[in-house]
């Protein structure tokens, strides 16, 4: 294992792939996103693989099921979310990096900030601590931000048939949301934002436009 | 909730209550030791409550499960440990410490120090910065170290119909907790530790005694 901390664990965790994580509210159409951006870099010859948090484990899957249905304080959702995070990142996204991997990952480090930090009311600094502990300072190459207005979160969520207990939080919490994702955005420059409000193939164009330039950058 | 590692957090969780914690290797004897306790003390007349870890919430006992039944990265086990521990400080210790409760609780944070870290290797400095974030500043007062000879845990484990993982991991992996248990102790003066090899009231007669003298001073 990577030393706690350390750039060597950063140097050694990403080498030849390329992690890119899409993040958002609940219900702005990331994961229409990921399988297009998914089917599109394979279509061009890339080895992508596709995965979630929380989940994307075994381990990961039974920790999801509990944050999705049980209520608990906010630190313990945070601890809940990094050992989830800890698995996979172990797991999952390294040894699949280290093979040259393009890994599209539905939420990661940025969510918590956002979710446990801004929204729940827990000191930035303590999620940023947890995200280090748990990631070995994995961090994602390229962040791909869902941006929704209100009105366009909640005429998606009408069509969403299985409503979790994020999703009926309702709109002042969908708008926190928003504009801590635009803060964090805003002073991170890994970060693209998309405005969720165009038409699906329109915003996958913009996606996939952005993503061939960061991954020539990369090459 | 208390500020982010500030004293203000410890003062105010501990307020009027004690907390007492068991630790040891697995099947030392610290049921029966907290059993007996609990008993002693409530015959003093004490408000006593007795807790676990991993465990002691719903959410923990969920958490105890998934530990005790699947196999995970060691950082992963970390943050499922303190998930629990978490949710156990902030709705059981807390708000019974400050009722003036007397908590014995069975494993606390030492535990993930000698198991996550001694033993599975992760930095003691990592492993200390997810008990503070989890724990918030709470500490154990008084710490109970039950210390088995391998001898002697052999003989334990022999009596125990069921065996769990750790029980399986056998002789070397009880000696190797069982010193990084005595060097923690040496190092911090809450700690107070019994031999397991004496008779079980011997054993009892001896904590009680210690304690009823800690609480003496702490009233």
């Amino acid at each position: 294992m990577a030393a706690f901390g350390t750039k060597e664990g950063m140097a050694e965790a990403r080498k030849r792939g390329f992690f890119i994580t899409f993040e958002g509210g609940d219900g702005v159409g990331k994961t229409t996103q990921i399988k297009l951006l998914a089917k599109a870099l394979k279509n061009e010859g890339h080895r992508v693989f596709v995965t979630r948090e929380p989940g994307g484990t075994p381990t990961g899957e039974v920790l999801r099921k509990l944050f999705k249905t049980q209520n608990m304080s906010p630190v313990t959702e945070l601890m809940v979310l990094e050992a989830s995070r800890a698995e996979l990142c172990e797991n999952v996204l390294k040894p699949r990096l280290q093979k040259g991997e393009i890994i599209l990952c539905d939420r990661f480090a940025e969510s918590s900030l956002v979710y446990q930090g801004a929204v729940r009311g827990l000191p930035l600094k303590m999620v940023g601590a947890a995200n280090q502990i748990a990631t070995q300072g994995l961090k994602a190459d390229f962040i791909i931000l869902l941006d929704a207005t209100t009105k366009d979160f909640a005429s998606r969520l009408k069509t969403k048939s299985k409503k979790d207990r994020l999703d009926q939080a309702g709109m002042s919490f969908h708008e926190k949301v928003r504009k801590a994702f635009r803060k964090l955005a805003k002073a991170d420059r890994r970060f693209r934002a998309y405005s969720a409000n165009l038409d699906r193939q329109e915003i996958h164009a913009q996606i996939l436009k952005d993503v061939q330039k960061v991954l020539k950058r990369h090459a």
